[in-house]
């Protein structure tokens, strides 16, 4: 369909699924569909988002903290915000981690010499340059760990632990170093925390705890740790080397990346949209995060572009180093620790831009059937749930501090994990239409918020955020 | 459900399914009820294929010709065929291409510096020592690139052709090096053969034209082969640095492992179970071919097990040597060639073990009707379709030599091209209870056509094989 009549006819859609005649008179919504409309259709009205998503990822490659492609990115975001006409546009300090992977391979020396695919984990230290050879234990649990811990000494320990929820298994990913260390492994291999993809390894940040020796961590294809499983099932003594070259470096100069558009009657009062502009160093880090950049950067360019000043200041903040540090979040905290009493709203996206489905939303009661009134306008393009609570990593420190009501975009997740810190982590999984919606959603909602006549509501979240 | 549960649940299901009663007296079909019966309950009674698979996979790895692991694994499967109480167990030597991939590697140097995700193609020669560094021309088919020949001198041509079928697009994987280098290119990539995985190359045989210079050729990951492409468009002149070691070594000595249930009644007369052994040396070939072997294989196993003899005599062949040479089928045909007439029958497994949905055949049409009979015998594990046409690589020297009939193994194939030939083909996509399947439709047919009252009728197939 031309992009223009699909502009038309999604303005349409809208108008008609939501007619004004049905609506109680005086209605403060009733005033916000025909720029919603406006917002919705320039989103969708061509692939101008998935484009741009495309050209980051493929003009600088992943965004890991404190490598040049990140900062080369970051220059590219800031100088382009400005040519798209946002106000107040610049890029604030922040000071990252600086981890490097370097080479690194594991391979089965014994009974059979295989290499194995592996990415080793965030913040892991490396082996000594001639590798680290050692007996493989497979544990399917920290449980199983803890009956085997007298075989653990002097072997690799391998968590191959079966998928079943990120919340359930990223564990083993985080602590599963020390865990074993504790026992006194030299090295510690996972399954890669996802469901089995093909051959596919995925990286994450782990943990050192302060009771255990530091021990190098990696993350294995599903399947490799699987064949190793198997082995070990069939008595096989199966001896590997693990060579690692990562290693942390001292901490580099980063920034948050920020935009606006000012408001015309409040602009001290904030809505701020936010994403994380880092990844992980393997894929473009496409879906984790540059899509949900892109998203709420898109919002905020639809509102200058169609003239929508509303009320107060919607500000886009493309954060830096979430993935291995948080310290983006914490900056901006800091840095705006005085105005955070004035901002209304922070909204992250940071799900992956499939399908939206609306947003998660954490708040007071009163806030919440506000918000749950604006979604109204986008049941057009089938986002308008307002889930039981929301908010992201990046804005978690802002919104902890002052209170801040909070939302997160939800989107259709099915594939985020299977995604989630690979090297498949590439614009080739998102769709140019969802990621429009995303656009759509994040303006609307934003917009909508930003100009109401009385402030958003803020106060806390019955029974805690 | 417990093994000995599942067996008797399905011999229970197979005898309603057909009941004696409901068959013409005096059918020919008839007294082969029970046996099929028998080999499906002990094929449907445990894991035993999919362990035998497993091992062979974890133990041995992949199998390319000229490999150490291949000649390991065909000790070992002639070894264990003797140990199952196969008969006239031999392994049959055939001298096998030897072409070794050795290290290699792509990477955009300008404008980004930015590796990518590669498998040389097999056959490919490999560049010099320190690399080869060119320009890029991405083109999107034989006809496009024939539109601007003039610009691929000196270049390094990327097909990005997208997947349509593998019979479409494997015409680019074969070919496309010549094709460019015909116009002076010095180096060809494709999108890989199949479709987009998870940054997922595929590998693959491919051959030199007499006509054109030989040029180092490899697959790309289809995600980087559009990126590319997208910085092609946009106007960026693309600078790759390409790095292979491939070689081609001289030929080396392989071997067709044979083993045998020899006939009761007129040994001399053979139906022949077949598959390759061999595979690419990047996944396990678990798919292809393993699992083709291991039903092949496992489906005479389970005769000897239950004592059925058939009348004729029932041979399984391990072919090598099938991916990037077909030798192992040729060495059969000229090895066997006086007794060819004498092949009553040949089936090759070549096409995953995925659910079976029953066999491809050809050959004269009363041989046709006494398979299609012979197939309702597996209605109780829905895989009696007889399809138009059947064959296979390594039996197809034989079978065009001879005229003899010929049946594939048909199954559910919508994943097959999503792991063919890439690191993912190992032993996790696989079913067991789909391999036994395959084992129990490979015994079934195998078991009675060999066995049949008559000689199964040869002569060609109206209107060719």
């Amino acid at each position: 369909m031309p992009a223009r009549l699909r502009a038309s006819w999604t303005l349409a859609l809208l108008l008609t699924a939501a007619p004004v005649a049905a609506q109680p008179a005086a209605d403060w919504l009733t005033p916000y569909r025909e720029p919603a409309a406006r917002l919705i259709g320039a989103a969708l009205a061509d692939d101008a988002a998935w484009e741009r998503l495309a050209y980051l990822g493929d003009t600088f490659g992943p965004r890991l903290s404190g490598s040049p492609n990140l900062e080369a990115a970051i220059a590219w975001a800031t100088e382009t915000m400005r040519a798209d006409g946002l106000e107040q546009v610049r890029a604030e300090p922040v000071l990252v981690p600086h981890w490097v992977r370097g080479r690194e391979s594991v391979e089965i020396l014994d009974p059979i010499v295989r290499p194995l695919v592996m990415l080793g984990l965030g913040g892991s230290i490396g082996t000594p340059a001639e590798g680290l050879e050692a007996e493989a234990l497979v544990v399917s649990s920290f449980d199983d760990l803890e009956r085997r811990a007298a075989d653990a000494k002097g072997r690799i320990v391998v968590f191959n632990v079966p998928y079943t929820s990120y919340g359930e298994t990223v564990r083993y990913r985080s602590d599963g170093a020390s865990r074993a260390a504790r026992h006194g492994a030299v090295a510690m291999l996972l399954r890669s925390v996802g469901p089995t993809g093909l051959r596919t390894p995925h990286t994450g940040q782990m943990r050192y705890l302060e009771d255990a020796p530091r021990i190098p961590a990696a993350a294995l294809a599903a399947e490799d740790a699987q064949q190793l499983a198997r082995m070990q099932a069939r008595g096989q003594r199966i001896r590997l080397r693990l060579r690692m070259e990562a290693q942390t470096l001292p901490d580099t100069e980063s920034a948050n990346v920020v935009g606006e558009i000012t408001g015309r009657e409040r602009p001290e009062e904030v809505v701020v949209v936010a994403c994380h502009f880092d990844s992980w160093d393997v894929g473009t880090g496409a879906m984790d995060d540059g899509g949900g950049c892109i998203a709420a950067w898109e919002a905020v360019r639809l509102m200058k572009r169609l003239n929508l000043r509303p009320r107060r200041t919607v500000r886009v903040v493309l954060y830096t180093n979430e993935e291995n540090g948080l310290r983006g979040g914490l900056a901006y905290r800091d840095r705006h620790r005085e105005s955070l009493a004035n901002h209304v709203l922070m909204i992250e996206s940071d799900a992956g831009v499939f399908r939206p489905l609306g947003f998660g939303f954490s708040g007071s009661p009163p806030a919440r059937d506000i918000v749950t009134r604006i979604a109204t306008l986008l049941e057009g393009i089938d986002a308008s749930r307002i889930g039981p609570s929301g908010g992201g990593a990046d804005i978690g420190p802002s919104v902890a501090a002052a209170g801040i009501p909070a939302m997160s975009l939800d989107v259709e997740g099915s594939r985020y994990f299977v995604y989630h810190h690979t090297p498949a982590d590439t614009v080739d999984r998102l769709d140019a239409q969802d990621l429009a919606k995303c656009v759509a959603a994040m303006a609307v909602m934003s917009y909508v918020a930003a100009d109401l006549p009385e402030r958003l509501p803020g106060g806390a979240t019955p029974g805690g955020n």
